[in-house]
């Protein structure tokens, strides 16, 4: 039995913080100030439903619910940080439903039917959205080893501010190490309208789309903007124009919906009305379930940037660069969530990831379980996105019985395939 | 006889100020410590020359040499601001060379035998490059009625400081009143390669090019940009680059070198990698000699803008726009210089400038003689802006002779014609 009222008090609570005036959207990005007080909040929460709470050197938060002294962890969570101007669902509905779920796991062994084998622990992934800081993801690939614990304390911001000074200022930053976890899961907003659509209640995600991101530099020359004459300009913000339309106009060349491209962040030197830019850093990225369709889309990409470099007489280099192919979650684990769903008479899907999530750091090492609650009108990274509390408490009575399975039964999950 | 020497120790002095390490350009942009300390220098330099050094209320840095007491003034100047990583000539030269031929053309009377009848005076404008602080040729604009005051002093940067502050901050703002000026005239490097590739020392500029200057605001929709199906999306980025690219393409519609677009400056909300952008303000500069092109390419551009809005679902609305036509100087000062320059044996041409000056602005209101010397390579708004010391000095020559005559004639210039 789910209680879901706490739930939702406690959902509606959290809901104000970083709550941007007069919408319904939150701006809490990581290492602000939103993030400090929603931090300090999930921590009294979790103490005073007996998680013990730790922190580790890249601000991952933790609450601990030792149910089997000295027996691994199954870990559940998200990440409470937004984008600027987003919805208050995104990371947000997952670490709260884990907490939650968690909490109700450890009620229903309470009564002794049934005994775990595992500890659970609860996670904030510190920093997943990456608006603030680069790269996203940053609490869980330090986690996972995939980030230097150092090169993340040492990223700044545009004022200059490092992750290091800004988890120090919040208090928020400790030497508790998990080391043993013997499963993960995380229950996140769909990000899609499929489910939506399809009247999917719990979506079991198979595996994340592959993607390719890059990093662009363009390099032209200054030049006065009136004055030069149009055929002496090496325009820098011109050829990057050039690339993202470049960029949208591939996924014209493939069937529909089968590759995904975006340019969302660009920086312009000098970024003067009446200056011809010397200098443009974009990033542009390519998602498709399909690797290989990555591949033709970033070889058609490459044609387009040697003929912008041609016809603007500037260069284009590649700074940054971070590919996945499709990565799958365990097949067996897919199956035990399926016969939950099935068990509580959720309708349930297979369903792809076209976004990268914490999960997706976590699935590379330890057996791992994603699921998505729908999304109205796939609506994300926006102040209006909106899932119902029916559909999240269907996704939290969902998540506890996950948490119940695998803290009796770890990652052995062949039983279910 | 022009004192050569000393010009150049205050050119070379001068060129320090606001230097970019490592290269021969500088940054000097208006309001920032570079501008404080050249206009201190500037000061100093013209007190020590025997001028009395005076500051407006929109910090506009006037010396003043009284050589008839209670006449009009004769004003010459330039500005001593740049852009960003700019070249040292832009404006300074014309500031500098202003002192030196106000302060020879009073030498050139003490020997008696022709006596002014007007006082000379140098101006340094305020802001006309507008990079930190818009819109550009503030000092001019407020000088000519053109711009509020209080507008002006309440002109933000981006990061909220105000023109008043920064003018406060710097000590340079004053209640001085330059009321009385009867002709104004302001040398400037080219900005183009025509006076370098005709071996012409001295560019008579006999009108500005008309402008149409746009700034777009436009609104999309904030979405995840992985996840986001591509039909789904309203993407003010990728809206904008079609634009930049349109603009471009504008000019190939029309004769070689009758219209230059540009866009030289573009903010994105919210800028994060991960999110599609909803919104987008940038700008957009049309020029041409002829405003008839200028009102062509403004209606081939709207109708761009209307294909844009259906395929991208945005909207486009311009937040601010400013125009002009094509705008003569007086024939008779183009005739009057004209005709200084042939007595000094220096080749000379009409010429157009694209770029605005100060000098547009005292254009509306004052009889003004706009003159050019050689710029290499037409290289502006660049380090690499270059102008030969002999070529600066030619310029000298010319102006201390149009400095001398203004002195004697006023704006009486029908004599020339």
């Amino acid at each position: 039995m789910i209680h879901t009222e706490q739930f939702l008090k406690d959902w509606n609570e959290h809901s104000e913080i970083g709550k941007v005036p007069g919408t319904n959207g939150v701006d809490r990005q990581a290492g602000t100030e939103a993030d400090r007080e929603q931090r300090h909040w999930l921590s009294a929460k979790l103490s005073s439903y007996g998680f013990r709470v730790e922190y580790d050197a890249i601000g991952n938060q933790f609450g601990l619910l030792e149910l089997c002294p000295g027996a691994p962890y199954v870990l559940l969570g998200s990440h409470l940080d937004s984008q600027p101007t987003a919805g208050k669902y995104d990371g947000a509905y997952g670490v709260l439903a884990a907490m939650h779920a968690c909490r109700e796991a450890k009620r229903s062994f309470s009564d002794g039917e049934v005994s775990p084998n595992y500890n659970l622990a609860v996670v904030n992934w510190f920093n997943e959205e990456g608006s603030r800081f680069k790269p996203s993801m940053m609490g869980s690939s330090v986690f996972t080893g995939k980030l230097g614990l150092d090169d993340a304390l040492h990223t700044r911001d545009q004022t200059g501010d490092s992750v290091g000074e800004a988890l120090t200022a919040m208090g928020q930053i400790g030497t508790f190490s998990l080391s043993n976890v013997a499963a993960y899961a995380e229950i996140h907003v769909q990000q899609g309208r499929s489910m939506e659509r399809d009247g999917i209640k719990i979506g079991l995600v198979t595996a994340t789309w592959a993607a390719h991101k890059l990093e662009f530099l363009v390099k032209g020359e200054q030049a006065h903007s009136g004055a030069a004459a149009m055929e002496d300009r090496r325009d820098a913000l011109l050829a990057a124009a050039r690339l993202i339309v470049a960029a949208r106009e591939l996924t014209d060349a493939f069937e529909a919906g089968i590759l995904h491209t975006a340019c969302g962040e660009i920086h312009i030197y000098p970024n003067s009305p009446v200056v011809v830019a010397s200098e443009a850093r974009l990033l542009i990225d390519l998602r498709s379930p399909d690797p290989e369709i990555i591949a033709a889309a970033y070889n058609k990409l490459q044609l387009a940037i040697r003929e912008i470099e041609v016809s603007e007489r500037v260069s284009f280099s590649i700074t940054h660069e971070h590919r996945w192919s499709q990565q799958p979650y365990p097949s067996s684990g897919v199956a035990l969530a399926r016969q939950l769903a099935a068990s509580l008479g959720l309708s349930h899907a297979e369903i792809l990831t076209v976004a990268g999530h914490d999960s997706t750091n976590m699935n590379d090492v330890v057996p791992t379980i994603m699921l998505f609650v729908p999304s109205k009108d796939g609506i994300s990274h926006n102040l209006n996105e909106y899932t119902s509390e029916a559909d999240m408490i269907d996704g939290l009575r969902h998540l506890t019985r996950v948490a119940e399975t695998l803290a009796v039964h770890g990652s052995q999950w062949s039983q279910w395939e």
